[in-house]
Parts: C-alpha cells; sequence; structure tokens
C-alpha cells in the first residue's frame, strides 16, 4: 500500500490521540490532522467521577497536553472543531471551528473515526431543569462540581447502579452529599454480575447509607419555579434531590458515518471488521463509537471503555500508514472500586452464559486473597461460569476487599486462549504468603467445576436454597458449623438443623437416608466434606450449598 | 480399576496432607493412613521466615491439627513416625516410632511419597558450630528464634540470596539485626531474575543497609572456643556473625525412593510421568520430592514450591483411589516480598532463554501500576522476554512498590496457553483507574516486542550502553529528557549529549547522520519517540536504551 499523503482522525481523546501519535511514528511524512470538538486532546475521561471529590486532580485529567501533540507528533491539532460531513467520493471533511463558526474542508487518503459516545439522555419530564446532569466529560464534572458548591447541594440523586452511576455514589458520598441510587433493573451493575455477587455490591452501598430503588424506573424529574430540580419520580413516589445524576450508560456517536453511507451495526455502532476497516477501505473507526467482538460468544457487542479504546488507537495508527493489525474483540472484563470493595467481571456472566446456548456449570468460591496467616488477608468471593461438558472457561466475577482483580486479569488472559478448568487448575501462578495461598482462589473454584463435572459435588446456589426454604420444601439444610458459630447467626427455617462436622459420622442415624439434604458452612469446605461423606455412607440426595454462609446474600 | 483396600502416604506437610484429605473424599471405604516424621500435618513451611520476627505467629504455621485429620477424614496419622523402607514386591512400608523406637510394617495397595525435600548443607568446616542453621520447618524456625534471644545476637550473615535467603534477610531486619547476605553468584535471585531486574533488588537491600557479597564464595564458619559461630569465611575475608543462616536451596529426599529402587531423574528428584506415577505402577510421588516438566523447554526441572505441592497433593489423591488426573508441569513462577518490593517472574529470564536455544527479543517497561492520576500509583519495572521470530511470550519478570505480582500471574497464564505478544496486547484486561491504566503494563511491553520485531526499535539494554561507555565507543547518549530532569541527575561520559525531545525536530543537524546514536529518557517512551523521529528523517543508525533511567541500575 502506498503512503497516505494525509491523514484525518476525527476525536481525540483515547483512541483518536493514540492513533494519531502511533500513526506519526510509522510515517514521518504523512500530514495528520485530528480534528476535536472539545479544547483538549486525550482526557483522561475513566477519572471523571473521581474529579468530583477531588480525589483526581484537573490537570492530570489531561495526560497530554494538545501543544504536547503539535510539537512531539507534529500533528495539525483543530480544537473546537467539529466535523459535520464526510464526502467519501471527494475524499473531504468538512469542519466547523466552534468559536469562529468559519467552515474549512479538508482531503483525506485515510481517515480514522474516533467519534465516541454520548450519554442516553431519555426523553423524559424535567431533564433540561438546573441540576440535572450526565458525567461523561471534564465539562460536565465541571459543571457537577460547581453546582454542588452553588445550590449548596445535600441531597442527589443518582439514575442508573452502572460503573459510573455507582463510582459517581462513591464520591458524592466522600463530598458529604446524602445519595440515593435508582436502578430499573433488579441489583447494582446487572449487565456484569449475577445477583448473588451484586448482592455483595448492595451490602456495601447500604453500609455507606445509601438509598437503594432496585427495579423501578425514572419517569421524570420534579423542578422549583426557578427551574432547578427538587426531585426524581420513581413509580408512584418523588425522592427530594437537590442534584440528579443520570448514568444510564452511552450511545455510540454515529451521527457523521451514518450521513457518509458507512455500514452501522445492529446495535447501533459503526460496524468493522478486525482490521478496524468501517465499510469504506479509506476509512477505519474505533473506541467508543464502534462495535466490538465478544471473544466467547462471536457476537458483537457495544462494550465502550478507555482500555479497548486505546488497543483500537494503536491499531488504526498501524492500520492507517499501511499495515496490518487486527483486534481479536473483548472480553467483556470490567472492574470498579465500590468503597473499599474490588469488584470485577469478565467473559460471560451465568445468565449471558445460559442465553448464549452454553450448558453451564458455576462455582461460587469465598477464599482469602493471600496466605490467612500473613497479615492483611482479606476476604474475596470469586464465581466461575464454565461449560458444563467441556470444562471450557466462560467468564468469572469477583467481589472483596482483598485482591479480585488479579483473578480477574488472570480469568481474561485464560478465557482469551480458550482455557478449560483442569488447564486453570494447573496453572503455575505466584505464590508467596504476601500474595496469595498455595492454591489461589481460581485453582480452588477450578477445582469446584471439575468436582461438579464428576459428579461428586452436586449444588444449589443460595438463591436456590432460599426459594426452597420460601416454598416450604420438604429437605434437611443440614449447617455443619460448629455450636459457636452457629450462635453467632444462622439460616432459619423449619427445614435447618446443626450437625457439626466433626460430630457428623457418629450421628448418621439422625438423618433420613432418603431425605434431600443440601450442606452448608461457612465457606463450603466443610459443606463438601460433609457431602463426601453422606454419600460415601449411602445417602441418595446430598447436595452442598455453593459459597455456604459466605455467599448468603440474606438476612439472618 | 479396583478401589485400594489400603492406602498409605508418606510425608504430611502439603503434598502428603492434601493427598490424603482428597483420597479419603473420593473414597469413603480404604483404609488411608499418613506418616510423617514430625508432629504435625499440613505446616505452613512457606510461612517461616515471617515467623522468626513474629509477623506470623506459630499457632498459624498449622493450617489443620492432626486431630482435624483424624475426626474429619478417618485418617491413620501417625506422628512422629519415619518410614525406614519400602517392600514393593510385598506391598509394605516398615516405620519406626521415632518417640518409642518400636517398628510396624504396614500393607498398602497404592503408595504416595511426599517425603518433601531438606535444605542443603556444604560440608563446611564449622557448619555445626552453635548459630549455625537452616530454615526448612517449624523446629528450625524456634531455633532461630530462641538462639537469637539467647545469644543476644546482634549480626546476622546470610549465606545465599534465593527466595528464603531474602525472605530471612528481611525478618532479621526487622528484628534489629545487622544483616550480611553472601552469594557465589553476581546477583540476588541469580536463578530467577535477570542482571537488570535483580539490580533494583540490590538497590532495596543496600538502602535497608544489608551488607552484600556478591561473586563470592563461602569456604566456612569461625567459631568461639564454646563453639559458638563468631563469623562467616568467604574468599580471604571473614565477617563477623553471631548466627549464620544457610540458605542455599534444597535437594529432595529421596532416600526411601532410591532404596526400594524407583527411578530417580537427572537433577535428583524422583522422576514421574504426568500422572505422578513412579516407575512403579502402585507409587505416587509428588511435591518438593520430585522433578517437573518446564511447560516452555519441556525439559525437567527441579522447582520445589509448595503451590506445586499442593496441585499434585490433589492429583495424589484422585489418581491414587483410582481417577487419572495430569499435572502438565510449572511455568517456573515465583514471588518474593523483598521489604516493600514485590519481586515477581515466571517463564524463561532471558538468560534461560538463550541457552533454552530460542531466538530472544525483550523488553524491559517502566511504568505505573496504576493510573498515574488515581492516588497511590507506584512505579514497577517489567521485562518481557519473547521469541523473535513468532512473538512467543517465554517468560517475564516484574519488580516494584506496585502491583508486579498481577502481572506475573497473567504471564504466567498467558505463557501456559503459549501465548504471543500480539495476543498479550490484545487481552482485555481489567481497567478502572484505581486498578490500572487503559494499557497494562504488559500489553505495552508486548507491544514494544512488537515493535522490536517489525524493526521500529533497535534497542540496547542498560547493560550493553554502560559497557560501550566503558570502553569508550564513538556513538551518541542522547539524553532527550528536559534541561531540569538532566539537572536532576545525568549519565556522564563523553558520549553522552542532551537534547530534549521538543527541540530534537529542530535540531537534527547538530547530529551527524551516520553516527551512532541511542537515545534514552526517564521511562523509554520518548526515547522511542525521538528514535522514530530521527530514523524518520534519514538517521542510519539508531537504538533506544530499553528502559531508559528507570532501568538504569548504575550510579550517576
Amino acid at each position: 500500500m502506498a503512503k497516505p499523503d494525509n491523514i484525518i482522525i476525527i476525536g481525540g481523546t483515547a483512541c483518536g490521540a493514540k492513533a494519531a501519535a502511533r500513526a506519526r511514528r510509522l510515517d514521518q511524512a504523512a500530514n495528520i490532522t485530528i480534528i476535536e470538538q472539545r479544547d483538549n486532546l486525550s482526557s483522561a475521561t475513566c477519572g471523571l467521577p473521581y474529579f468530583l471529590s477531588g480525589a483526581v486532580v484537573e490537570n492530570d485529567l489531561v495526560a497530554r497536553q494538545a501543544d504536547y501533540f503539535r510539537n512531539i507528533f507534529r500533528l495539525n491539532v483543530l480544537l473546537n472543531t467539529k466535523a459535520l460531513s464526510i464526502d467519501r467520493a471527494a475524499h473531504t471533511v468538512t469542519a466547523t471551528d466552534l468559536k469562529t463558526g468559519s467552515n474549512t474542508t479538508l482531503p483525506y487518503d485515510k481517515l480514522g473515526l474516533a467519534t465516541g459516545a454520548a450519554p442516553i439522555v431519555p426523553n423524559w419530564e424535567g431533564k433540561d431543569l438546573k441540576g440535572v446532569f450526565t458525567l461523561n466529560n471534564i465539562p460536565d464534572a465541571m459543571a457537577i462540581r460547581s453546582y454542588i458548591n452553588q445550590a449548596k447541594a445535600t441531597g442527589a440523586v443518582i439514575v442508573g447502579a452502572g460503573l459510573i452511576g455507582l463510582e459517581a455514589a462513591e464520591n458524592l458520598i466522600n463530598m458529604g452529599l446524602a445519595v440515593t441510587i435508582i436502578e430499573a433493573l433488579g441489583w447494582p451493575l446487572p449487565g456484569l454480575l449475577d445477583e448473588e455477587v451484586a448482592a455483595l455490591v448492595t451490602k456495601q452501598l447500604l453500609k455507606k447509607d445509601i438509598d437503594l430503588i432496585f427495579g423501578e424506573r425514572v419517569s421524570g424529574f420534579r423542578g422549583s419555579p426557578e427551574g432547578k430540580v427538587t426531585g426524581v419520580m420513581v413509580g408512584s413516589k418523588t425522592i427530594e434531590a437537590d442534584i440528579a445524576i443520570m448514568a444510564l450508560g452511552v450511545r455510540p456517536n454515529t451521527t457523521l458515518a451514518k450521513e457518509a453511507g458507512l455500514k452501522i451495526g445492529q446495535l447501533g455502532g459503526i460496524d468493522v471488521d478486525e482490521h478496524l476497516h468501517t465499510s469504506d477501505p479509506d476509512i477505519y473507526a474505533g473506541g467508543d463509537c464502534v462495535e466490538v467482538t465478544n471473544i466467547v460468544t462471536k457476537k458483537k457487542n457495544f462494550v465502550p471503555l478507555g482500555s479497548t479504546a486505546n488497543k483500537h488507537g494503536r491499531i488504526i495508527g498501524s492500520n492507517i500508514t499501511g499495515g496490518r493489525e487486527s483486534f481479536l474483540g473483548v472480553a467483556g472484563t470490567a472492574a470498579v472500586k465500590v468503597f473499599n470493595l474490588n469488584v470485577g467481571r469478565t467473559g460471560l456472566n451465568e445468565k449471558q452464559a445460559w442465553e448464549a446456548g452454553f450448558d453451564v456449570l458455576t462455582a461460587l468460591v469465598p477464599a482469602f486473597d493471600h496466605a490467612t496467616y500473613y497479615p492483611k488477608s482479606k476476604e474475596i468471593l470469586v464465581k466461575l461460569v464454565a461449560e458444563k461438558s467441556t470444562g471450557r472457561i466462560l467468564g468469572g466475577q469477583a467481589v472483596g476487599k482483598g485482591d479480585t482483580i488479579k483473578r480477574i486479569d488472570v480469568l481474561a488472559t485464560a478465557i482469551t486462549f480458550v482455557a478449560d478448568v483442569q488447564a486453570l487448575a494447573g496453572t503455575d501462578l505466584a505464590y508467596a504468603p504476601p500474595y496469595n495461598s498455595a492454591m489461589d482462589p481460581l485453582h480452588n473454584a477450578a477445582n469446584v467445576i471439575r468436582n461438579k463435572q464428576a459428579g461428586y459435588a452436586p449444588s444449589l446456589t443460595p438463591m436456590e436454597v432460599k426459594q426452597k426454604l420460601d416454598n416450604g420444601d420438604d429437605f434437611i439444610l443440614l449447617d455443619v458449623r460448629s455450636n459457636m458459630e452457629w450462635k453467632t447467626g444462622h439460616i432459619k427455617g423449619q427445614q435447618v438443623k446443626l450437625l457439626p462436622l466433626p460430630e457428623l459420622r457418629n450421628r448418621l442415624d439422625e438423618l433420613p437416608k432418603d431425605a434431600e439434604i443440601v450442606t452448608f458452612c461457612r465457606t463450603s469446605i466443610r459443606a463438601y466434606q460433609a457431602q463426601r461423606i453422606l454419600i460415601g455412607a449411602g445417602f441418595t440426595s446430598v447436595k452442598f450449598m455453593d459459597g455456604s454462609m459466605a455467599a448468603w446474600p440474606y438476612d439472618l
């Protein structure tokens, strides 16, 4: 391929800035123009929630000033400039200077689209009231901060319990506001976590005195005569609020692409192939404006993340200057700090795995993040999702005060290389007491799945057990913890029976051989041991409760 | 396979205890005997160095008391009992009660050997003096503690700068002792780290006022008339010491196996296949007494680690009761805390990769462990080792105050699944400002290797640059940092020239086009940019210094 004389990149946040820099490194001769509608490049938008509370300062939100790009990368940087249209036949982009209103038309040989995404704003009553915000860019964050100060806001409502919603909640709490989170679905991070894992997040939010309204839809905002928001309407109630933040996710910015006749995917993002080619061979697109392939389902997803945008930027920079690099897809990895809880996930959650047509096995493993005898080990809960027949790892979730994100990164890597639970159980992860136990929680989770595959360890989830209790089912829920543990709190119900593990072998005659028995303890280790003893003794229907008390999300 | 009536496991620390417990879970009927020469099972020997200083307490060093194994697992636990011989024809083990001296002979259908390893003690003069220790088990650790108290020891010499040596050093420093480390090879962790990575560990040790003697061999110990150690002889010197710890590694305990005629490997460990079968189909072996396959070289290694021992234990427990599980090998992963430095490695280091016959490319990447704008991000140094032609990842090392071990675990996983740098660069690792930057340091390292593969970024290591400076080679070592950074410290030499990156394009005529130029900055990012500018401008021999100042281990 001939080197292009003129390269234009539209959008300069993450993908665009990276694409332009990489293009320059590989091609010192081309004219490279970057068109950005705001007044800086390479802004760290993922830091915005932390900027609210001052945990992150403004200067740090711009990774590199525009002049850096001009001087070091010899880029033609057009700030406060909006691309209006692409003429694919003429190979030109027309843009307008937002300050002067004057238009220019620039030629391109190769064009990169990194137009990003914009917050979803439903057409709700009162959405234009003062004090109703989205949080998508630096001006948004500045406006929220000023409004809180000026309006002396004390009560905030956040609509949406996704990543941005939870990060914003933490930072508003740290600023001293009272916070209510409203989420239309049943639990926090509903697109990311399964219910029983999300339950730990819910507990954490409640502990921080955040009011939670799950499973109800917002219908609009109420305002004062001066046009300031005073409340958020949800169902038949109005929740008082001085400020409201809509964190309902984002939609890809595709107007330019659409009007230029580029193919748009079914999810609304620009359609690109693995080389980030759009349907026009001279136009590439990447970052938050495109759809990406999920490496597990092989289906297109819309998962806008800064990490993907950066990877895309490098690939576009390479390919736009004559290279042929590929983006193989995303695992759907995500991480979020919820106060002192580290929350991560990758691949498919259980719900998604069933929906994708897999026959699923899961393991729910409470564990400590490093050797329990080494100071400061902290508990985490890991959920592993695998394909029953093959043991292939489909996804994982981990929540806790301890180091969950390391495990998520290992799982993301394992999923990328289509690992199964046997290989994961054998993976030589780093072990020293300050960093891990001899068996990583992932090893244990993989082995639990293998035990289930082998039929050694039939199980019920805490949710299924709760359902059986509530239904009044005829079964024995066998608590094999100690008397002391029982006294500190136990699950209630006529079906619940305490029989400490050390006494089990001698008291087998207290249990009918044909009863349905579900064993549990604190973390499932003793529950599994009890299960093996009972099965070995000829009991015919013995399950254990996955995750046991450590994963029991209900009140005692 | 018929279920065995009698199972014997010899050794009950990690592998043996796990094997017995797993065997019981899978087989409630068998008689299972575990023979252990010390007075407890499942001791956490990896915690021993931390027990010295009291960071870990004695109770915690025994994961589970022997009675737990007796009651819950219905094991026949023989403590203080030493297996004397195996009669393979008769299928019996003869053991002696170390307290009473009485012998018993027990029948087995299947036997598991988990005899562990013992510290290497060269036949040095004075090795039996009081105050000369090894650190391999709980009695060792107790003896060291008592001796320090009783002898009022103030100065310790540790012989060997491996994992145990460094962990012991940290804990002795924390106890207030003056510490000298003597290592026969040239740098700390010589079997694990390459020189330039180890240099950061050296710096840390010096900062803690530890005296270091590298590249010299100990010849013996000197003692007082009362038979107490007073010094360690190294070369022509004697280093004063009230206490000395030999941390020279361990050798597999194979006497029983050897005398029973089982096959021993070339490295001295028991030879086992992937199912942990010894050369006798009724005898399994695992843990520190066996050789394991390195998954990169496919050659046998002797890498005794608690993590492997636990994995082996589970496999032996399965296979000894009729299963057929496999152990696919180790990646050679290791982690060690050296004061506040987190040190990890996996796979092959550069030296090992060359020795194994690979054509090697490496990247040395200084990076922050999470978003620099988010509080408490800390610098780390990552070294990635890959195969030049294929980009296959062969190994990695990471050192720093920040989270290095996560990256090592990701690399260990990638190596397990024979990943290449392209796939690693595209792996969807978890990103949120508290946990990572948009590009993980591993992404950057993988991309550096790809740039080198593509010929974009020829490089020299800091060691190679130092050599050229010392040789007085005719080249330009181009510091492209700012004037301010230069003033805070810079590499000296007539070949060194300061030319800040922002001025480079305008001052190209100060550099001869055909000169050999080596660019560097603080982390290599600007150095690479400068390199691309120079190459683009027609300079013919431009390299960058891998890792730049952040990896420069020499004084300024």
